[in-house]
């Protein structure tokens, strides 16, 4: 019997946890789910005889370690910073463990040890971080073994909702963690490497400095930087690459009205807002802009954005209600981001019948034999229901797959690592386009940034 | 005899110890003046007999001690965060202290053991903070002593170049530490109340939401706020003031133009650029703007800020000679601010003629026996030469007169403090006066927010 400790059962665990359900009577599985609300494990369960809930405290050392004592295998479902204490537990009683998030600074420390017991700790192996690394060291790992040479890698990936629920002026919903969304991008400059020269975007100008996508059957999208793209060329290999870019993809007009929060300050989570509980959405929209004893919240907003009268982004913010005089963010001590969340998810909150969308586009421009040329690598997932999302899906299926191979033995490298060696991202892209998650290529001449060859027209 | 102790023997202590000599043989004074460069302790002696240079290395425990043990009073002239060691020796020794500096935390925290000590541990008396809350202080208590009652308050301060001196396009110079005057703003949101409305300006928009000034005799000024305006309700005793706001003045349009370099990201202090060393000033300004095979520098930066080709601004970035490529940055891992500082000092250093100005404006709303009056107090400050700065002598003297006063037993009350107390700022403004720092004032009607009293026309 193969006993394996999933630490965490919130909603996006649903897949995994039913992939691995679904293959625990042929591969001889049982599955212990540990969650701080017991109700939660139990639900996740659904009484299947695989399947054993229990009230797990990971802050608490002898919970923790007697939970993962007794596995012969940990994934860890729980925010990024909570992985490191499982880790050292996994360490210590010698178990291989799986999540779906970033190597954090920690994580990459116990490396040494890790290798040293043999074990594998995989990480970033859910959609994005994930499913991007697979698909795109597939395509990188071809062009170097026919003897070719990467100038140029884009990637992106969105998480979006569906076409056929995409009904508001956003063409925006929160499928994930609507923090995330709100926050993203804060934190440090967005560095990356254009025909080899070094870019930094500072956040104030992340969303106005987008790049257009075409997806076939999708139509246009945009993607604007993430912060680290420059540690890539290491990760992948790719230290000689002139273009190395990963964003994050929003339906076109998206990031142009997201600039608007991010101009008036309104994303900013460092600082506390006074008397944020009795402030209502005019108030919260006011405070970001000069007093005026005469003028309306309106005009000095459109005034201090410069938005024309006829210029959609202003149906954009009616459509939020952000004017309302009436509506409270009701949240004590909240950060500008907070209160902003509270504004956007009474709109952009999914509708029981919504579906969400993962959309991820690579480009890779290469040379093979003195002639340049270009591979555009798209997927798209659409999810089936708000149980069975896309996000769910292509996180939690990569999750469950390796941690499968890595049972049976197929997945032997040890170490701290993510899904860039062969061994790991074959077979799992294999499966999942059994689970209609699949790559569309195109190849075409090498296009680059200046397909028309002009100068000075 | 009374002992000295001064720590920090920079350029910005000149006026000071001048002063203390000037004084030296009427008031029997014994100065000693410690820097960790012996030479510098040396030059502000001037071998003058009441005087005495010594190396002193601060971070030196036993330095520290045998400075301060032996001292009747401790002037530290430090930059602000090296002063909290002395300032633990200075209640060790029982020793009363001055500095020119914002009370930090860590400073605040030592009130109690000061207070026990009877000792007196005067901060922030420099020009801003100092001549500034004690200018405003005597007219806040003034107007409280009378039955007035205090709706607005508003304070501007701003280090510049003297008319005489004002020779390029930016209409600034750098009169003080540049470094200061590149990261300003940086490091929280701008936060301050307004007709009773709470106000915030993120950084990104700082230098567009500023407020003009006129100071009779000197022309146009304009304002940009000061992160913490809010902390000073309760400091200056004005918990229910409708409007406290406190900014940094500039002539007008510096801020328009310094918002330039903001929105590219070049006053950013946090990331190190690659290559910075071999990077030319040209390069520096592409990092910033988007990769093109066939546009120029000029061009995209004109796009991206949207300069028309007739605007000023433009005239000001070439001032700058910001497209050169032939200058190099030459700073191994610079961050953009310490890069753009290398290249502003190119154009912006005082010449061997050239004078500073020290430029102040409060302005009091208030309201007595039931009508709303105003004052407006304004200061300028020109200074002699380019060791006699305004900036030296307006910094350097309120040091000097404090540091008497409390050894003569003038200022009395013990605790970690800043001058807002009559004892301290009347006897201290009265001699501010006799060396040519002297406030106007003019008294008018309210005029408020809405002078015009018109709505909705």
């Amino acid at each position: 019997m193969n006993n394996i400790l999933i630490i965490g059962a919130g909603k996006s665990t649903s897949v995994l946890i039913d992939h691995l359900l679904s293959k625990a009577g042929t591969e001889d599985l049982f599955l212990r789910i540990g969650d701080i609300d017991l109700e939660n494990a139990k639900k996740a369960c659904k009484n299947k005889k695989h399947c054993e809930a229990f009230h797990l405290d990971v802050f608490n050392a002898e919970s923790r370690e007697n939970a993962v004592k007794s596995a012969d295998i940990v994934i860890s479902m729980l925010p990024a910073r909570f992985h490191i204490e499982v880790a050292k537990a996994c360490v210590k009683f010698k178990k291989n463990m799986v999540t779906a998030s970033y190597i954090s600074k920690e994580m990459k420390a116990l490396d040494e040890e890790v290798k040293e017991n043999g074990l594998i700790f995989m990480n970033e192996i859910g959609v994005d971080p994930g499913i991007d690394h697979m698909s795109a060291m597939q395509v990188i790992d071809r062009i170097g073994d026919k003897g070719g040479k990467i100038l140029l890698f884009e990637s992106f990936t969105g998480g979006l909702v569906a076409p056929e629920s995409d009904t508001n002026l956003w063409n925006y919903k929160f499928t994930w963690n609507p923090r995330n969304v709100v926050v993203a991008g804060q934190g440090g400059v967005a560095e990356f490497i254009q025909e080899g020269k070094y870019k930094y975007i500072p956040y104030h100008r992340l969303f106005r400095r987008t790049e257009f996508l075409h997806i076939e059957g999708y139509g246009k999208f945009e993607g604007y930087a993430n912060r680290n793209s420059l540690d890539y060329m290491s990760i992948y290999g790719l230290e000689d690459v002139l273009t190395l870019y990963r964003g994050t993809i929003r339906r076109v007009g998206f990031s142009r009205a997201w600039n608007m929060f991010v101009q008036l300050g309104m994303t900013d989570d460092s600082f506390k807002m006074k008397d944020s509980e009795n402030m209502s959405y005019r108030d919260f929209v006011n405070s970001f802009l000069p007093y005026s004893p005469t003028d309306t919240v309106e005009l000095k907003l459109r005034h201090n954005l410069k938005i024309d009268q006829d210029d959609l982004m202003w149906e954009k913010l009616l459509d939020l209600d952000l004017f309302n005089k009436d509506k409270k963010i009701g949240i004590k001590e909240a950060t500008p981001a907070q209160a902003l969340q509270k504004i956007l998810m009474d709109k952009w909150s999914l509708a029981p019948d919504d579906k969400d969308m993962i959309v991820m586009y690579h480009k890779f421009g290469y040379e093979l034999k003195g002639k340049k040329k270009q591979i555009d690598s798209t997927m798209v997932h659409i999810g089936k229901d708000q149980t069975e999302t896309a996000m769910a899906k292509t996180v939690g299926l990569p999750v469950a797959i390796a941690t499968l191979k890595i049972l049976k033995g197929e997945i032997t490298t040890p170490g701290v690592q993510l899904p860039i060696k062969k061994e790991v991202y074959e077979p799992i892209l294999k499966e999942l386009e059994k689970h209609d998650i699949v790559f569309k290529e195109k190849e075409t001449e090498y296009l680059g940034y200046n397909p028309f060859g002009e100068v000075g027209n």
